[in-house]
């Protein structure tokens, strides 16, 4: 099936607004194992408009429409795909009472522009926006099934995963359910990551087809995103096929696995140091204040944040910070920089040092790569040494970033 | 003259990366003027490039694309291009010899595949590339002139300035030179900002055309740009029109503007410490770091920056902590914050003060807007009040962000 994205609005189109709305969906359709095959971007045009619906009709079996749904007069899509089908607005007096409703239950009266957000072309499938004034719809232009999602991220977001992907699932004959398994890791590069993970029965890599599990990668540095694909009949189905395959992905990554799913570094940490009825101090040099960053403004950090220090020179040791801080465990990040301006191999020697109560351990590695690398990717090694050991991890394992 | 923007490879389309390439091309055309009418994305495939390449042609009078130059064999523009013009493959002796001279320039060999990248459709013109081995070049398929740029950000944006816009300028006729001054203000909002420039003479605002002087604003929250784009027939004739137009939207946007141009609030910030031979220590609360973030780790803040302080409760007074820390002037931002969960309306008190020799000032303001909002514009607050007690501005004037 040949599905195409295509984003409306003056913001996204003169660059105002970097369309991350377009690499979002992308990626949720390459996740349930749909892939897009074109990407257009036009403004609010009516003209415009008009012939990208009707060239996207032309190419693709199912299109994905964002933007365009609001209340004010440069909002067109609801129009010109009125006008691509050959057949008027009419009044969603269903869309009107939600609307309504909804003002209501806020205790407001709806603003008369919004009329304008029930009113869809003459036939179309409604597709319901259960957060948004914006409702979706579907029609059909050309050879391709037009969805019509809003511009509000919040709102698409929910919109794709609900309404749209099951339709597109359906028209292109894909049944079952599908899952989305992710492991975030640190320390590995992606092309270690897919050696690791070579031969996994069931798990097919990018592009190829030996298995039913797809893999994919997401590099953003310092952190790697692992990512499985499954689909199956039903929940038993997917659960028999990809909790070996979950648990042989866990074996291989191993220590670098820093989290899973919605799980952040800095959640994991601070849950360990909860449970374990820990109190933390952080000293840090040229990181800046980054790594406190990190874990001082989560929730429930309140009880168990004492106390961070930035300091430009010089590194605080792990186990006098403890004690100053009147913390349980410390950690204290120093970073060594080469001399000289900012340069590709521009490095630093980072020195990790961790102290609780039963005595301290320390890391120490070479990070090269420029000034921001190094910032970024020392923050990431002290609060992984960190991670390591509150759960009995090695702290001193090797990462691909490292030179020695 | 309708300008297209042609995105190119996988990564791009199934949105594995952010298209920010995009953004920067369409936002540096308005700069000067032109206009962006569509934008399209296609992956590395030949019938798909060829498709869009053609469709492009009889939509646009020119053409960025963007992509698809390196070495490897998935990198298709030069092939798809010349199948589009109907010519063959030619080597540039000249961009080879370019390539092999710059690898011995770094004692190295070139490897055979970047021969590749010296194979240009036989009449292109050749548009050089400064900085890489990905040269780009320029045809005409259909109506409209294509130039083609690497994907590589650093090496498109060089060239885009240097030469693909200058190449625009002339295909639109459009003479004469082009300035984009910037403005970076902290604490008004867009629609404030438009209503404080209005009715300045010779600038025209959004959409507007009643100056030669382009007025547009770029709003990342906190800060606010406010860009004046000019053209004229020399830079003496720019001058004469540019220079009482900037100094009017100084004066009007007053003591909101922190920067200009490549200045940014901690760059300004910390060549007034400097200047003034001062020593910096900074106490913060729930920012958690990320005051301490902007200024610690900038070339130069090594004799400036001396202790930075994260609590996550409670407030540390500016005076005991310029004593602690043994600084001459020190920054302290406290903030208290509602009860309950996040949501749109959750908000807090900020404290700032300000310590020196010769006493302190405080600043006192409530932020709504959720968790992640209050934390940046806290940051924001603490770091504009620095700065408007060390150029000796009032520190405590209203800001559009904050609740009375």
């Amino acid at each position: 099936m040949r599905v195409e994205i295509l984003c409306t609005g003056d913001e996204i189109l003169t660059g105002k607004t970097v369309n991350t709305n377009y690499s979002h969906i992308a990626r949720r359709l390459s996740d349930v194992g749909l892939d897009v095959h074109w990407g257009t971007t036009v403004g609010d045009d009516r003209a415009t408009l008009l012939a990208a619906f009707r060239q996207a009709g032309e190419r693709a079996d199912a299109v994905i429409v964002n933007g365009g749904l609001g209340p004010t007069v440069d909002d067109l899509s609801q129009e010109i795909a009125a006008e691509a089908c050959g057949v008027k607005l009419v009044l969603s007096e269903y869309w009107m009472e939600r609307m309504t409703q909804s003002y209501a239950r806020r205790g407001r009266v709806m603003p008369a522009n919004n009329k304008k957000q029930a009113m869809l072309p003459e036939g179309a499938e409604f597709i319901d926006n259960p957060i948004g004034t914006a409702c979706g719809f579907a029609v059909t232009i050309g050879q391709a099934r037009f969805l019509f999602t809003p511009g509000v991220p919040r709102e698409m977001r929910r919109m794709l995963d609900e309404q749209v992907i099951p339709r597109l699932l359906k028209l292109g004959g894909i049944t079952g359910v599908t899952r989305l398994k992710r492991f975030h890791s640190f320390g590995i590069g992606e092309s270690r990551a897919d050696e690791l993970l070579a031969g996994i029965p069931g798990l097919a890599g990018d592009g190829q087809e030996r298995g039913d599990i797809k893999l994919g990668f997401q590099a953003h540095y310092p952190q790697l995103e692992t990512k499985l694909a499954a689909r199956g009949a039903d929940e038993a189905d997917l659960a028999r096929r990809l909790v070996p395959v979950e648990a042989e992905v866990r074996r291989r990554l191993g220590n670098f696995v820093i989290a899973e799913d919605d799980q952040t570094m800095e959640s994991v940490i601070l849950a360990k140091l909860i449970e374990a009825g820990h109190t933390l101090a952080i000293a840090e040099t040229f990181t800046g204040g980054n790594i406190a960053a990190r874990i001082a403004p989560l929730i429930g950090a309140e009880k168990v944040f004492k106390r961070g220090v930035v300091t430009r020179d010089g590194r605080v040791p792990a186990e006098a910070l403890r004690k100053e801080a009147d913390a349980s465990i410390a950690l204290s990040v120093g970073v060594q920089l080469d001399e000289g301006p900012d340069r590709p191999d521009f490095g630093a020697n980072i020195s990790v040092g961790i102290a609780n109560a039963q005595g301290s351990v320390a890391r120490q590695a070479r990070l090269v790569g420029g000034r921001d690398w190094v910032r970024v990717g020392a923050a990431e090694l002290g609060l992984d040494c960190l991670r390591r050991h509150l759960l009995g991890l090695p702290v001193d394992e090797r990462i691909d970033f490292e030179r020695r």
